[in-house]
């Protein structure tokens, strides 16, 4: 990090005309302030940024780390980190990271020196334990993520909520019953993968990896999922669908109907999230609710309370409820299971 | 702006120690340390962020204003400025608004003091004529925006748009055609109304008041125009509904369902936008694609060559071309326009 004898160095004049240039920029002739204009941006320096003097300021910005900026269960959870901000008078600033490390790490510098006062992890990977936070003295909290952060975090109960879902299709008579999963290194896919076995052992059947296929969490990979169920070579064939999220459940409705299978008649579909589109879809998706704005309002007020000192001493783990939401998608098993 | 005169004065220090408390705060006391930095909070004062010295180098930040941030076609806005920012080292911090003028202003502010390099204003809202930007060196690029700007905008042309659909709704046989709007003072409301309009001028129909219901672009409030469309009372009912985007379409047909309307046998219906979601609705959703990936794409490396001073001289209006998608959700006319 340059200090500011480097910039004198580099510039060829005192630190007293540098510090005068960045102060009383008037009292410095034009020359020397293109030298010491030209030495801070050759040395990148930041001088207040990183003084000791601001560290005890608050500016009142909340960085958001969020994986992908595109994702509808993200947004939801956004829009609840803006509300709780609001309340508050924070900014909140969403930085995409892309599952990038550098890019994450770019963003914990903005709260090193002191652009924003802490920040809320969207991203639920584990990246081999490798995750960035916590750093010395940066606030954060983990939402919609694991359990066991170091850091404080908001989330569900993944495990039973998958659970619950799996009881609800073996009341209905399902034990073929297949699940569609996110990126495998996804500590949400963990996880609910646990529930799914847990479930199935529940019910006393066996885990079959044929019925497991790995998505991306878009509505495109339940309906390529569906397509490679459907191949001939497969023996298992699922009558019901765990979808690790709503997208990937209407992509496998959609692949579903093109093949002339009426959900739920001939397979149910169920879902996870209850996106907004969940209840529009056709049928209405059977579902489960991650309530996402209340995470994202949660965590905020809980970082904020971090900041401002204000927060209880434990603040390990929030777990909120999640619901399980009956709609069209599942029914009773009308068929021989392996007949189509 | 309190000026380091004002610090010193505050604090009872002079001016040499104010700089060396900023810059070299080891070589200070404790106690003046503390003084310094009371009044350096109680005034507000941030030195370098707006020093003369600092303007030219780049901070390589760009603040994304966007006024709703569960909107996915935002969402999809928004990665495609990801994806540029990307490309050329720089990061986005997206703030939400709400169409609050004061949050605008705060993150303009971000600029002018010098802690991000320009902003994409992704605000459709003409607020009478009130918008904050331009302000005097704030670069700034309008995405998805209106004509006329008196900053670079990247958008689409609306009215022809509307006017293809309008023109494949008439080309069906339909006479009746209703519509349901965004917000009244949203510019693409407004835009996507003239465009409306024009389609049945062109076609010899008669605008009718009554075939406008106006909805605010979420799911329900496309659902809430069908019920009014369908109360006894009205003695108009459209044969086909133009909606202002994919959200109030998929809500649309989920009403028309619940009456027992088939689409497109008894109502045809198309959005706007290409959200992934309107492939996915049942039926697939006629609509316009709204390339929004590449307008976010499109606007982010203008607005980094006007920071860079690299764009050409004109960058006023780009206009990239909209698609028109027909899928299932529009037919022709099979029943008396008046009989349901």
């Amino acid at each position: 990090m340059a200090t500011i004898r480097d910039v004198a160095a580099e510039a060829g004049v005192s630190r007293a005309t540098v510090t005068r240039a960045l102060h009383e920029p008037d009292k410095v002739s034009p020359k020397r302030l293109a030298k010491v204009q030209a030495a801070i941006q050759k040395l990148g320096y930041r001088p207040n940024m990183l003084s000791q003097t601001f560290r005890a300021s608050s500016t009142r910005n909340l960085v958001v780390l969020a994986p992908n900026l595109a994702n509808p269960f993200f947004a939801k959870v956004i829009a609840g980190i803006g509300a709780a901000a609001d309340e508050r008078g924070y900014k909140i600033l969403v930085g995409g990271t892309h599952g990038s490390q550098k890019r994450e790490s770019e963003f914990v510098k903005m709260v090193e020196t002191r652009l924003a006062d802490g920040i809320l992890q969207l991203s639920p990977y584990l990246n081999g334990g490798d995750n960035l936070l916590p750093r010395a003295h940066v606030p954060a909290v983990s939402v919609a993520g694991v359990p066991d952060t170091p850091y404080a975090s908001v989330r569900i109960d993944n495990i039973a909520a998958v659970k619950e879902c799996i009881r609800h299709l073996v009341a209905l008579g399902h034990r073929q019953i297949g699940v569609i999963t996110g990126p495998v290194d996804n500590c949400n896919t963990i996880l609910r993968l646990q529930g799914y076995r847990a479930g199935l052992r529940e019910a006393g059947i066996r885990f079959n990896p044929e019925l497991v296929k790995v998505g991306n969490f878009r509505l495109n990979s339940g309906l390529e999922a569906v397509a490679e169920f459907a191949l001939k070579r497969n023996n298992v064939k699922p009558t019901a669908i765990f979808c690790m999220n709503d997208e990937m459940a209407i992509g496998a409705i959609k692949a579903l109907a093109s093949l002339r299978l009426n959900v739920p008649e001939d397979v149910s579909v169920i879902g996870f999230d209850n996106l907004d589109f969940a209840s529009f879809s056709t049928p209405a998706l059977t579902t489960v609710e991650q309530p996402g704005h209340e995470m994202g309002y949660r965590s905020a007020h809980l970082l904020m309370d971090i900041i401002e000192n204000t927060a209880p001493s434990d603040t390990a783990d929030t777990i909120l409820p999640y619901r399980f939401i009956v709609r069209e998608s599942t029914g009773p098993v009308l068929r021989q299971e392996d007949s189509h």
